[in-house]
């Protein structure tokens, strides 16, 4: 029986036929880790119609061998030259690349290296595309990924009180993923209060928590190589009104985004329902980013849950939905699930509750 | 007075006059980050003989603005249509970029956007040649980031006995790093006991340490976005003549590479004395990769400490030194210290004792 990897591979090789490509290079890690199963940092994939071969360095020799169902050459000088030999001795003529991962240097050298009549076209997108429907097996790892970001998230609670720093939350927040069994955090774990909040991406600093500050986490683990991401935003102290109506707002300009997840919608309308209901609360302007992105190997996948992407939405794939509204003085309120399409909606995967916890 | 960054800005500019060229277009994010300040996830920078634009995401308006010195675009759409249109206005014709960081998909579409007069060179390596040697500022969070990391080592040195498991021990490095400064580990922990140590860049495992076995720990931290290396192997037992024997030579080849660290050496001479201990002891084909490498704000920098790398080395300049060497049962064993090149020799800042760690 082919491996999950050889299966992918063969989708793969039906599209580069009707391209009437003979071979992809391959260079983003994610896809090599999809097409091969090679997990090391340093390595180049060629699949072809039939067969595929791993190039990587001699440290990962021995991990190569046992990750890996694909040929492999351990090249001692730069991968790029070795896979351009294996072209060139496999006489292959039409070679694609993606040419969001070749650095233009790369495709340079590569150039050089290859006879003439070998062609490199820009194939732009194949792997991302096989990736965005998940598997039953990449979505239980997606779904035991977000489990454990939750658990840690709930692990963390209790000792959220003023006077802790933000970094030392962040390091206890990405403490407890590792120990429930996260591999390492999937992006830097936001941790940011008060007006620090209003930065949507911001670093954890060694300024403490404060009463009547809000508090907005942003967390995800991977967990056997697969993402989870959540935001959660808390109030410590009691709220006041305004925190309280803007919370609501975004609360339900989240719910509303996750009502319109289901096979067929557009990627942009989900943006454009979270968008419509902060618009009605007059906070629009406020909301700066795009709705949500879908994950998996990366925690930021196609698509784009934004104005311009019209994928339409298919059963498997695995979104973020996290909609905010930021002001310079008061702070950013964002609310984020990672959920699932199903053939009749959505699944939301994060257990975490979404009431404001106040603290 | 200007900042820091203005004055990297005015190194880069006399480098770009001397290539005729009017700006650069940098896009990775540690080069942006050196000669801006700026440490958003998203940002292309153009700089000029006198001038520098930030182009971000709305995302970062209010951290672009605090972090950098430089004029801020912050963009709705793609970054590189705005960084096009900039450049456009200014009427620059002769733009240089770094081919390793511009994928060719963006090369394509800068060509595009940008009109016939302007005519874009490539510029290898100008801002990597400006960040080998460190400043003293640079150098001290360095030395802050290389402390932080051995006292992590050395807080969870108590903790390691047979049964704990190469994740759990992974987590505690990282979460002592955390709590000691540290913003995020600088790679991914390598905790490696027993045969998987003979895989150069091991991932941690659920396998518990065992009684009789090697441990190779590989560990970095990044503090004030500065970043550390160190390696030590141990030993869970009572170690054999032949382990002994190895850790042996591989120190020798160890201590002889930093002997050979000095200004005016090369990068590959370095990487000479350290192969030429371990031919002595018969280990030179266990030794499979290269000597060391620079580090900054990327753990891996240039130079590189291996064949065919004739930098010149300088004061100033921060390197790692690690030979190792892997054999497929016994396992592997790397030792690994980062030092600063000082006027006459070398500096070894990290603290943490060499001799083999027998628990």
């Amino acid at each position: 029986m082919p491996t999950e990897f050889a299966q992918r591979r063969r989708r793969l090789a039906s599209q580069l036929a009707e391209r009437r490509l003979e071979a992809l290079l391959v260079c983003s890690a994610p896809n090599i880790r999809y097409l091969s199963g090679f997990t090391g940092s340093n390595a180049l994939l060629v699949v072809t119609g039939d067969t595929a071969q791993l190039f990587t360095d001699p440290r990962y020799r021995l991990q190569a061998r046992s990750e890996s169902d694909c040929g492999v050459t351990v090249a001692r000088g730069p991968l790029l030259v070795a896979a351009a030999r294996w072209i060139r001795r496999h006489r292959l003529r039409r070679v694609g690349f993606d040419p969001a991962h070749l650095p233009y240097s790369l495709f340079e050298q590569l150039d050089k290296e290859l006879p003439e009549r070998t062609r490199l076209t820009p194939a732009p997108g194949l792997v991302e595309g096989l990736r965005l429907v998940k598997s039953a097996e990449e979505l239980a790892r997606i779904r035991r990924s977000v489990e454990t970001n939750s658990r840690a998230f709930a692990a963390t609670l209790s000792l959220i009180r003023p006077g802790l720093r933000e970094c030392e939350l962040a390091a206890e927040l990405e403490y407890q993923a590792r120990k429930l069994g996260a591999e390492r955090p999937a992006f830097d774990t936001i941790v940011a209060s008060g007006p620090r909040s209003a930065h949507p991406h911001a670093r954890p600093t060694a300024n403490c928590l404060e009463r009547n500050h809000l508090l907005l986490i942003d967390m995800g683990a991977v967990q056997d190589g697969y993402t989870s991401d959540m935001t959660r935003t808390l109030y410590l102290g009691r709220p006041g009104q305004r925190v309280r109506d803007v919370y609501r707002a975004v609360l339900e300009a989240q719910e509303a985004a996750i009502g319109a997840v289901r096979p067929g919608a557009t990627a942009e309308g989900v943006d454009r329902a979270a968008r419509l209901c902060l618009r009605k609360a007059g906070l629009a302007r406020a909301f700066v980013h795009s709705t949500g992105h879908g994950l998996g190997l990366e925690v930021h996948e196609k698509p784009r849950l934004g104005k311009g992407d019209s994928t339409r939405l298919e059963a498997g794939m695995a979104l973020t939905i996290e909609p905010g509204v930021y002001f310079e003085e008061f702070g950013g309120i964002r609310i984020e699930d990672t959920v699932v399409v199903t053939p009749h909606g959505c699944e939301v995967l994060t257990p975490t509750p979404k009431e404001l916890i106040v603290i």
